[in-house]
């Protein structure tokens, strides 16, 4: 007998009919003697009904009072899935994030899980029941309703699964695993079996849209197994795991990229302790939030230094940029924010040499010119111009044979 | 200093635009010194909105998670009030039932209030908040959520005033108080300055329109002064209050009328004991309410025996009577469904005479046939013909003066 903790988002119960399919799903996993709790986000579609409503009433809504608003989205899809569980014979019990004594800070909004209290759901689950516990929302220890942030139902969800000590986390989603890269840019690319928490994490820029990265680091803080599966097909979905043996073989797993970036440049820039503060001080000064970070050494006792920011914060940068470069009496100060980054992801990385060498090989033969290099233990990044983009991702995947690597659609 | 409870229905919390008014209503009770708790519906239609979703999915939802899906409706309003509150530089805090421990049974959908720890909205009126509460909700001692049922949210309002030793509590509906009788059948009606908590649980044909009985029989037993006043105009309401001797001088404080009642009559039953039993056992044990009771001891030692029922059961309780008339060896069972009942009340009749016969008069002068008639300590209730029901109203509340009794219309 398995002990499962199952998530299904927003899209995953937008209907009262999906609602019904889940149930279904549900039941089937406890009809086959496994143990289940699961984990709900409120319908699509009401959390942003509940925000306009507050809007109409305060630009800025008090954060508190905003909470014990959005937390009923959640509570609502609880409360019918119970009932569709029970229509089907299968007995089931609803529990809020206070039911449970989800206990978290009390930074209304972005709340952060301190404890989970199990009897309850301990007690249920020994007693045959399916538990079903609204995502995203928690108690602080005053009793007040706070809720967790964008993405967090999977917070939730491997929260308990950690406090349970579940065999499995599921989270639910409309795609069906971690492809080895965006499959609208390569049509080839490819399921991946499975994928390694640190791998998961460096692929952010894909790995966002299937799960949120405070909810993998969490997973890997307590070692949860963690499956993105399919709410609409069936499959086995991707499982997120700890590094093993079996894992080395594969070099490479993905290939993330980044549209949303935007490279700023100083040039000629005394080289002396205290410069880098000096740049990236007045950036960050403005909650500018920066990505990449190159320096050179240059001729003269002058230095050259880049650094990446979001696109949207581009021309605020520049501008900061443009200050420092008076101040310090640089050549320079530049930016271009038509470029992307391309990322290469792999645990095998580790123990490979090689990689960044193929990496750079297979751009020059399509003519695609490096603009900056960053690599970290398990990635290697590069920006390149965007109009590379497409490019340079079906020319890397093909490179490193990831078509092979990955799973066959079904 | 005084402290006030006041609760607003679902029409009054309707839109943001009406939440808002309500907010400066409840800021101005801050500002001018006094402490205030405010009890708020769902806003209307929202409880509507979340039952269909059920239904959609059972027709028989589990009650359990029924209350947790009804109760949603009350949080949203207390969130949306709380910022409507901030936004107007009130200081606020909002609750749910569970979160200001309204404990109830576990009679899901119609739980009954078992206690309130009062010790969190204390502290909050004594730190200068305005305090907001769901209405209708509370939790049982497991920390199930439940709701009080029907009109649930005055109850809500009136145990809390009860615990807080409120000063008042006033029900801000959509109508501006109680009346002498219901004005669309007397344009002459007038609303009352006072009524007492007995007058009001006898005319509750009309008063179930303004307050819930339930509330009131709350008020009436933990002596909270309960005031009806109108959320969309100034006024001064209807005080619900206890007898005092004002009173006395008022013979009738006001005309109830009831359409939905349906009569039935079993004649030349044998005049033995526990023949009311046999009668009346299986109109009961079909879950039929019976409201007036009359039996007449007739010739040959026989009688005769007539009841009434809601409208919605005549067919069914005839049927039964036909039955039992069959076993009983009884001559006729019989019924009409077109009839009507008026009733006259007031704590006045008390001490005054002639109070019935002025009013079998009243109607004998308008050729107005009775055809049953009925008596409390405060109440004198007659069955007529349904087509007499305004001409007997108006004619019985032009002879008991109730136009001077009233209050006169701004």
């Amino acid at each position: 007998m398995a002990l499962i903790v199952q998530k299904y988002g927003g899209t995953s119960v937008g209907t009262v009919e999906r609602i019904q399919a889940v149930a279904e799903k549900v039941a089937q996993v406890r009809q086959r003697g496994d143990q289940i709790v699961v984990v709900v986000s409120a319908m699509s579609g009401e959390t942003n009904r509940l925000i306009a409503l507050a809007r109409a009433i305060d630009e800025r809504p008090d954060p508190r009072e905003m909470d014990v608003l959005i937390s009923t989205g959640e509570q609502v899809t609880i409360a019918l899935l119970s009932m569709a569980l029970h229509k089907i014979d299968c007995p089931a019990k609803s529990y809020t994030g206070g039911q449970v004594d989800i206990l978290t800070d009390n930074a209304f909004s972005k709340a952060r899980i301190r404890g989970i209290d199990d009897v309850r759901v301990r007690s249920d689950l020994e007693a045959g029941r399916v538990v079903v516990v609204a995502g995203f929302q928690g108690v602080d220890e005053h009793g007040n309703i706070t809720t967790l942030g964008r993405g967090g139902s999977d917070t939730t969800a491997v929260a308990l699964a950690a406090a349970l000590k579940a065999d499995e986390c599921q989270i639910f989603t409309d795609v069906d695993g971690v492809y080895t890269t965006d499959p609208r840019v390569e049509p080839k690319a490819r399921r991946l079996e499975r994928i390694t928490f640190e791998e998961m994490l460096e692929m952010a820029s894909l790995g966002s849209k299937v799960l949120q990265i405070r909810a993998v680091e969490f997973a890997g803080k307590y070692n949860v197994p963690l499956r993105v599966l399919s709410s609409f097909e069936e499959g086995e979905g991707t499982l997120i795991t700890f590094e093993d043996e079996g894992m080395e073989e594969a070099k490479i797993s993905g290939i993330a990229f980044n549209r949303d970036e935007a490279k700023l440049t100083i040039r000629g820039v005394p080289d002396q302790p205290g410069v880098a503060y000096s740049i990236l001080g007045p950036i960050a000064g403005a909650n500018i939030e920066i990505d990449m970070i190159v320096q050179n050494v240059s001729e003269d006792n002058t230095t050259d230094f880049t650094f990446t920011v979001h696109r949207n914060d581009f021309t605020k940068a520049l501008e900061l940029l443009q200050d420092t470069a008076t101040v310090l009496g640089a050549r320079e100060a530049s930016g271009d924010d038509s470029i992307v980054k391309i990322s290469l992801v792999g645990v095998g990385m580790r123990s490979h040499a090689g990689i960044a060498a193929t990496m750079f090989e297979t751009l020059a033969k399509e003519g695609i010119n490096i603009g900056m290099i960053s690599t970290s233990e398990i990635k290697v990044s590069v920006v390149v111009d965007e109009k590379y983009l497409e490019l340079g991702v079906r020319a890397l995947h093909n490179a490193f044979n990831l078509e092979q690597n990955g799973v066959a659609n079904p």
